[in-house]
């Protein structure tokens, strides 16, 4: 990489994953806006033909005409070819097949135990940390060997444990967890300012907000627009729309349009305990009593989201696929899609040609000072000139504390148990999972059926006493 | 109180409650067999009849042959007779009736909840909670007035809901709270040890224990007699008796009788999470998962412990009426029996006159680094002149992290909310606990009609909107 | 305040001091090309005259033709005019007359003890504290009382007295400390980039600094530019110039020419220490043990830096007040010159018109986790929307930590024995500073005429046992 | 080792050192009065011939009519034979000729530096470090391989550094270092309270104190008799004697006969800060501003205590020798001396035959809240049962912090200076010490000199720069 003008150029991107197109192609439109950036991506997956269905269409980018700097794009055959000297690596992988997802959401369904994503926490996000905290361990091996110095981006679930791999592999990496849930609430805030209270707020970033938590359970204990608190204005919205949801506004980006609930959990959550829930519905659920909001499917209904099945996932993978065949051929003509998502510019500033203060998931220096050390937590941190430095984010308000304390002290409980390959300590936390209301022998059962039907993926435990 | 000699005289004594008894005679008689302490014991509860048996009784222990010290018993009818100048304070309060305590413990049966005590957690311990801080603002205000320089000895329950009044209303107080589930587990450490090793231990002390923990859900991170670390032959003993119990060796007390279990619960935990859980049973299945102990009454039985009915503790106080009415009209010789607990030589150390490290429950001032500063925790702390001085506990381990400090967050959000008479977050700790498996609707009636139920004792609350 | 369109007006700013002017029209240089804020700007001082010759050129500004936004300057006699419903305050007072300070500066020269400012720390430091805090306390009651909401700016010394004083008076205060030296070791640093690597970088905040530090005693654990650790450039621009000192690009801004520095002592402590020292020599000397720096005016002279003498204050003042004269009567045309001062990008930022990361002086809630929490320190922070949040600075490193400890212990040390009027302590305090280097009696001796001197301003303590 | 009945049997002690006599015969004596512990004591010194009739002695005690256990004694030529399965392992070595101590306190009287004691802080101190850690490695190296459960007692100075140094290189070492100097003052305070209030303290266990400091500058923030707050008392006791001193009542232990002194520091020190300096007054004043209590010796002697010169140090040893000669050849009886140190009494409550609250030096893992974790501190700490479990000894209070925490600070980096040879970052400590009041440039020259004088025994760093 190398500094020219105002611009740098010649980076080395590697993309590890992506071959689900979705978050690839989203990228590739934001690089090839970003005209103070240029250089070459390297497309590595497991499925290396996706990879090079992603190469052909990433350089189609460089012959439209909005595109404003050119990057080049290589689907390679092996790890070390993509992370060799890269500046930046962006994970964004699948860990296992959709049928191993299907099992992580629907087994579950048969003691009574719903899941609306399934890739985070309960029965389903935990099951899938067991095969995917092993191949984060390889991943950063491999930054470790061929690309210390990289900036390491990864949006894969369960965020937190997998950010906490990385780490704990390779204690010097430079990582750091994107994830845009929050910035759907900072649209949600200019959606009840301009409500409540008739003002339009041009962009998302205007907003102003503290995050104080863990991925996708995450709460903000400040929301400002200019000398406006936020707070007072959110409740007078919440109770005129807690009981039917509000739902205008929000974008048919492909990665929402599916999912797309009337936020009534966030409002719900809002007026119970006194600060902001900042993530979907669908997300936040799964960190709450099972009882609450995913009792069963009426329950999910009457509360106004959706429980995704793997069945939709299957279905949009096709789309893609088939959207990807088409692009390819010319049947569909490729256009820049921005994706409102902040990574460009976190390279743009860790690479010092701008300043960005946004929400990563990063490891606890005292950021959020009651929650442990070392945990990775979402909170705002600076983005500049190669470092991100935290804020300081303050305490978890006691009103939430014991929520969000217990699902920092599982996710660090669950990374000692699958870094030691001790099941049983696995199998404590899936049986105090707030989702697993079933008696312990059920509990029990269920862990096993779920570990067994995903077991192509777990060589590396002992499974002989499960 | 003066010291003359080696001997301290003339200590005035404030007994708060104690009108059922049990816990009074107990005190009377470690008082009466302790060579060094003498002075006066005023008894204050709001029954002011039973406060002047105690009286009687306890003057009739002068007269007994075993007797090594004079100690006077006064009923007094205002709290400041009580208080004013007193050297120390013992409150053993009930607050509320056996009704009020029926209704904690058998309305939540409705909804499938089954409480084996419910005087400290759970939908019980948070409804008893209401009404019992109340009075605990009460008896911190006296203090503060009559006799600010006083030690404090608190036995109610919900213990560290209690201590944490104390210090709220009056921060400089000098109190702790005693509770014997450790001793026992001591005791049971013994037997182990007797067990697998064949090694007779003389006296509970001699077993040396680090607790790092919360009332009631007490785990100890150590645990060590002589050179011996007791952890690995408790192994083999817990693995012996896990599926069948172990009852042998524990006395049969008059307040452990009806409570006797047979450690399954126990012996469990520390095979699950490789740390000794060290309370009764019966409080430690409250602190779990609902469907872990508490299913249902077959599963309570399966574990091997009882779920102690208020029938059953109306009878036994019927039963010490009637013991009380016997020892004064003499057809019951009275007899000194001594109780195996520490609230005597706790005294004494304090005094100056010995020294003795045991558990207490006091502010976590860093004895417990990862539990919140100002909780109330259960660590050893060394008794000694004028001091309470807890050791350095150290952190709760990550295995058990998640539940302990889920229970301490907890403590500390229902203490912020009743202290700010808040019955919305009151109701949000109270669905928010393990032992509340049902629907937030159906969560919702039982603490309405909870409430309602005990409102005579609630007045401080507005109600309006439950 | 009001917004208009992407603006801020009928701004209310109360200036508290500034009679002393340079501040004053440096800042009214600064509002004046600032093109969204307007308002008016109330002007108190002691002196009432100055503040009505500070109005008189205030409102000139409004004619000037770069002028950009219009404000009106009032000066008023009763502090109460001044605070109340102001949006801002900003407080740049001169504690005690120049007589006062000649006192603090150079009474200890007798015991040849020798200050290069003396207006923070060492013995002149330490005495100016005693008549400053005060003169806080009273400020902080204004703002508690006349507008509690208003943000609050202080650029007086000794900073962290002052900032820790306001807290202490009003724990609410919204308030925070300036100070333009580590700006000036952004510049320092810039010029290295040139000489060593021939980088030109445009603008000082384009360098990227992590300060970890106490006001005037500024360490930066980091510095880049781009991808560029500064450290080994600085090292090598380090061992260039210490010999010699470097001098070149540096502003003849009248608030530092007088105190231009070759620079020695700060490339010294780099060598030494491995960390940027980034204040002035002047300040930076007078934290080190008096033998090293300022042992004598011959060792000052030689480390190239020079004790500014109180005649020197007093002539820059006549110059200045003639100055006014001049510009009063026309004589002199006004101008703007722009500070290069972060304090009205600042205001905009909190007002939700900009976003800016700079270091500013606030109490430690964490964000240097190796100082006391609650005692002021200088980091970096971030201003938005009404809000100003520190980022995770670290912790101070072990090679400077004893020296950054120590001073701002002494500064915890100094607000308690200032607020207790507790003139013993403060005097612990006086003989335990690195500067003061003669014997403890002759420190007494020292101590005792130096308060003497300033009595009149020191009538709130006990001084008969002095 | 095996416990019989209740006394614990086959103890193996390693006595590293020794040689000087003095500790090992109180040792001796201890042991042999001791009628629980019973076994071997291996003897290993670089001065085979020194261990050898330490031997002699050590078995000559197994003779006296009052000895009530058997320990046999073993000089031996290896610090393998020493080391291999010890129980204890007792440390007190004399690191480097009395030539090299000689160089470390007089050396620095050139420049006007004096030090009464010179083994732990000041110029003496620090090069006295650099020879010492390094020997301390290998100790600790020596205890990893051959011993490393075995309990490890050190009474080497400097204290904190060589504590430091054992859990440096081996984390899981179970050391710990004793002083005597904290007894002392226990000794102190039953004078004062003999003095003022006429009470009589039969033995000095009976003050409960609490120690939060480092060594040899030991603070001591409580101390109570009974229900007796000791500080009042002691108060008075220093404002009678702090202007004549206090001399009474102390042993004339060969240990302390030459360092007597008259108490005015420490009862100074009380009365200027308020808390109980708690070490012996040589040691206080090297903790203290040089120019405080040894500017010069006529300084030293108006405060009423005494260079320790090395000729006197000489001396002493010739005599100990003698009497060594004596003790063997008969021409002296050897009698039991017992030293009041609480070394025995620690073993016995580490093998759990009793239960011992002392002030022991250990890693700060939170005990000072307020000092660097992992730091060396002196607090109180519970032995029982294989165990040493530190009280929460609480801050260094605000009045004191300031020298406390840089005391603390200097020897954190002096360690990592030391661990990483890093001999400029050393010269940083010893430029920054209190009582190198000279110019940097004569702290340079002494430095070199005092490095250079000892240079046999620091091959390990590199001079070639000095």
């Amino acid at each position: 990489m190398i500094y020219r003008d105002n611009k740098a150029e010649q980076i080395k991107i590697a993309y590890i994953g992506g071959g689900s197109r979705g978050w690839a192609w989203a990228l590739m439109s934001d690089l090839a806006v970003c005209d103070d950036l240029s250089g070459d991506v390297y497309l590595y997956d497991i499925d290396y033909e996706s990879a090079k269905n992603n190469e052909i269409i990433g350089n189609m980018f460089n012959d439209i005409e909005d595109t404003r700097s050119k990057w080049y794009y290589h689907a390679v055959e092996t790890a070390k070819e993509a992370y060799e000297n890269a500046d930046f690596v962006v994970i964004s992988i699948q860990p296992g097949s959709f049928e191993a997802m299907a099992s992580d959401v629907h087994t579950p369904e048969k003691y009574g135990i719903y899941q609306s994503v399934g890739d985070t926490t309960g029965p389903g996000g935990i099951v899938r940390s067991m095969r995917t905290v092993p191949m984060f361990e390889e991943i950063a091996e491999c930054i470790k060997t061929y690309c210390p110095d990289a900036w390491v981006i990864n949006y894969t679930n369960p965020m937190a444990l997998c950010v906490k791999t990385l780490y704990r592999v390779f204690p010097e990496i430079k990582a750091f967890g994107c994830c845009h849930e929050v910035f759907q609430t900072q649209d949600f805030l200019r959606e009840a300012l301009k409500d409540i209270c008739g003002i339009e707020v041009a962009k998302r970033r205007d907003i102003k907000i503290n995050p104080v938590s863990v991925n996708h359970f995450t709460w903000l204990t400040g929301a400002r627009y200019r000398n406006l608190d936020l707070f007072p204005i959110y409740r007078k919205f919440a109770e005129k729309y807690v009981a039917e949801g509000y739902t205008k506004g929000f974008d048919s980006n492909w990665r929402n349009s599916a999912f797309a609930t009337s936020n009534r959990i966030k409002l719900d959550l809002f007026l119970r305990y006194g600060y902001i829930a900042a993530a979907g519905d669908r997300h936040l659920a799964e960190f709450c009593e099972g009882k609450w909001y995913l009792a069963d499917p009426e329950t999910v209904y009457e509360w106004g989201f959706a429980l995704t099945p793997i069945s939709w996932r299957l279905e949009d993978l096709k789309d893609r696929n088939e959207r990807s065949r088409r692009l390819i051929s010319g049947e569909e003509k490729l256009e820049i899609q921005t994706s409102g998502e902040d990574g460009v510019d976190q390279m743009r500033s860790l690479l010092g040609l701008d300043s960005l203060l946004t929400n990563a998931n990063i490891p606890n220096v005292g950021q959020i000072p009651n929650l442990p050390l070392g945990a990775i937590v979402e909170t705002n941190a600076m983005f500049h000139d190669g470092a991100i430095t935290p804020v300081m984010a303050g305490e978890v308000p006691k009103e939430i504390y014991s929520m969000v304390s217990r699902v920092c002290a599982e996710q660090e409980e669950l990374d000692r148990a699958i870094a030691a390959r001790d099941v049983e300590g696995i199998f404590n936390v899936f049986a105090n999972d707030p989702l697993v209301t079933c008696s312990r022998k059920d509990a029990r059962e269920l862990f096993r059926e779920m570990v067994l039907n995903t077991k192509e993926y777990l060589g590396m435990y002992d499974l002989s006493n499960i």
